[in-house]
């Protein structure tokens, strides 16, 4: 049965999160998490959602540029859309006028993202599947046809992923039969904001260790004493046993991040994350020669697929952390996924923010079954926060990510949560 | 006198350029040259004005991004943002909201480079210079002080800076003499547009050589054997004292750009313009090496000052073309005169478009005589498109560019072109 996309609805949501300090780092010191939240509608009764993370201001220059979008799926069928789904993705992102504004980058790739995980939401409900269920079961062909490999081919050809999916494509079901059985691994970010006292830092490695997290992240970047402290207060309670991770938010230069992280090696932290500006491929290079045996881990903010690659080619990355739609959609990161996996580099990916988890889950899965075939060092991040607002939250058990069932990408949000934060009119922000 | 910032206008102006072929090209088939042009007012007479360029659809995306910025300059005195022009410049790059829009690239990178334009050209205006005359009596400190050297003191330093513009100092004059004398050289693009006939093609090259023209540039990437044969037609009319430069507009991936160059090879072109993504450092360093003594062009779709440092870093460019509003206004533009001085590679800036012609004569004359001394194999884009719209256009005489001498950055408008080309209630639009 044909269904043919009448209508794009997109919405400005802001969650007035900058009035506590969750959420804060090195760089955003009060943002409030948005969505430029987008719904397609159609000729039966399936909607596709998809959204983009913004962090307050601006989310509305989102919400524009998708509308702005609209031309690439009104009166579509979702069909012609899906059967060559990388041709589609392909010209959206270059539309021969819009391109201008990235190409590729910044608010019309965020949008375009926010779109195309409309598409897979939709598609994915179509076949009455969850979204890494829908990509476990599409064959190395499909997968592969859904991929724009512009760009990317002096590292990865079509051919070459062909074979990397057509590899792991027989042992599949084992994978998703372990993935039902233990889901994957998540570490949390909860404790190791920065502005939090001693004790609550202290209570909530506590909690942390209770609820089974191995893995634990804190900011760093803003006070280098402060830093020494508090990594010190988290060691105390954690051990050397369990993995502490740092995040810099691109606070530093590339030789400020080394002497810094000369002296924050003391309490060794598996990764640094965003160092340092998420385009300098050559500086996270150096970073990352520097400051072995940590590795440098980044990607919330990196653009494209592109840059993904050349932080793969030069070596600059030890952990590989995609976004759901900093990249522009499902379609882009499987690409990612494709060029991690050549260069044996675990992905790791960001989340957070608002209904960033819900979107990674699935692509870790997919991940996991489709292109590395192992869990073996990977971990989703994972913060609890936000997500009561959507209609099928991700579930954290022992600090491990259950397999989500219900149809779609879960990234439908509740109406009631639509209603009450959508920016300016919504209640959260009558005062 | 101290001016105040009274209110933002931002318009959005199209021109419907894609009725006709003029500035087609292999990625770009049918742009309609726009500017969301942005106007300060003050509580005096003077007025500032800025645009960024784009080629049509989210021209508004742009405009309404320029909006977003108005607390940045809204009530501020012009000396206040001024007097320490890095940290505000600063200031807007970082919004701790904004930012996760970019950072520091696509729209709201683009609108930057409006606002701060608009601020430079009302900072020119107050002081009854052009432009380049304002930044070649600016002191090496006042040089520094208006630059973020945030993310490229691994290549440069503010000191290091100092001591390149101090160099230079004493003998401004002279330069500032030459130019007023000579003016600065300039190329054509005209009669390399895809889509011409032979005769168009060869009409316009000889035109060229009777204007004076010596570099003439081309488009290539769509079909081989057509760039084949209109180099071969402009190689037979321009001859080889003559220099011929070629532009693939990101057409090609690494290995493709490789192979076509390999057989364009034979027309000995002086340069490849941007081989393939803008984005790709590695794959510009890859393809400068194999198509070496042929050099690497690009920048116009660089997005910020860190990855020119890295195609400097990396010798993945033999010129350094800056664009005047993709990079965030004049105070990133400085940032990335240095780099390439820094680097001994040769400034040749991007424009035609609408406005980048009037924009960059000034920062070409700047670099002259402030950061690198030298016209030696320096050559400014020129095409002679749009220049009606402007009050005071840039000027060209025997393939050189006469120096500006009205107050300003020479972008303002005349308010008939305005009206007429406002998107979409303009009469050019209402058909």
């Amino acid at each position: 049965m044909s269904i043919t996309i009448t209508d794009l609805i997109a919405r400005d949501i802001r969650f007035p999160t900058s009035r506590t300090l969750d959420g804060s780092d090195a760089t955003h010191p009060d943002p409030d998490y948005s969505a430029a939240y987008v719904t397609l509608k159609t000729d039966c009764s399936l909607e596709g959602d998809g959204l983009t993370f913004t962090i307050g201001r601006g989310n509305d220059l989102c919400m524009n540029a998708i509308e702005s979008l609209r031309h690439f799926v009104i009166g579509r069928t979702l069909d012609s859309i899906t059967d060559d789904f990388g041709l589609w993705w392909s010209s959206v992102v270059n539309d021969s006028q819009l391109r201008w504004l990235g190409p590729e980058k910044g608010i019309i790739h965020l949008a375009t993202g926010a779109l195309a995980n409309a598409v897979w939401d939709l598609y994915a409900k179509s076949k009455k599947k969850p979204l890494w269920l829908l990509l476990a079961e599409m064959t190395p062909e499909e997968w592969v046809r859904a991929i724009d490999f512009r760009y990317i081919t002096d590292a990865l050809t079509k051919e070459e992923a062909l074979d990397m999916l057509q590899a792991l494509e027989p042992s599949r079901q084992n994978r998703i039969k372990t993935l039902r059985e233990s889901g994957y691994p998540v570490y949390t970010t909860s404790a190791g904001w920065l502005g939090y006292t001693d004790e609550k830092v202290q209570r909530l490695c506590h909690e942390a260790i209770d609820e089974g997290y191995t893995h634990i992240k804190m900011k760093v970047g803003s006070d280098l004493n402060d830093d020494c402290h508090r990594a010190s207060l988290i060691r105390d309670i954690i051990g050397y046993d369990r993995t502490l991770m740092m995040d810099a938010n691109q606070k530093w230069d590339v030789n400020e991040a080394i002497e810094w992280m000369d002296l924050l090696s003391e309490f060794k932290p598996l990764w640094i994350e965003e160092p340092t500006s998420p385009d300098d491929v050559l500086g996270h290079a150096a970073i990352a020669k520097a400051v072995y045996p940590i590795k440098v881990a980044t990607g919330e903010h990196c653009c494209n697929r592109v840059i993904f690659k050349q932080l793969l080619q030069a070596d600059a990355i030890g952990f590989c952390q995609i976004d759901a739609c900093r990249l522009a959609g499902v379609n882009e990161v499987m690409a990612v996924l494709l060029l991690a996996a050549k260069f044996n580099i675990p992905v790791c990916p960001h989340a957070g923010g608002v209904g960033l988890c819900e979107y990674v889950q699935h692509l870790s899965m997919a991940d996991y079954i489709c292109v590395s075939g192992t869990m073996e060092g990977r971990v989703m991040e994972y913060v609890d926060h936000l997500h009561e607002h959507f209609e099928t939250p991700i579930t954290i058990k022992n600090a491990r990510c259950l397999v989500p069932e219900a149809p779609g990408y879960s990234i439908t949000m509740k109406e009631d949560s639509l209603k009450e934060f959508e920016f300016p009119t919504g209640a959260a922000w009558k005062d």
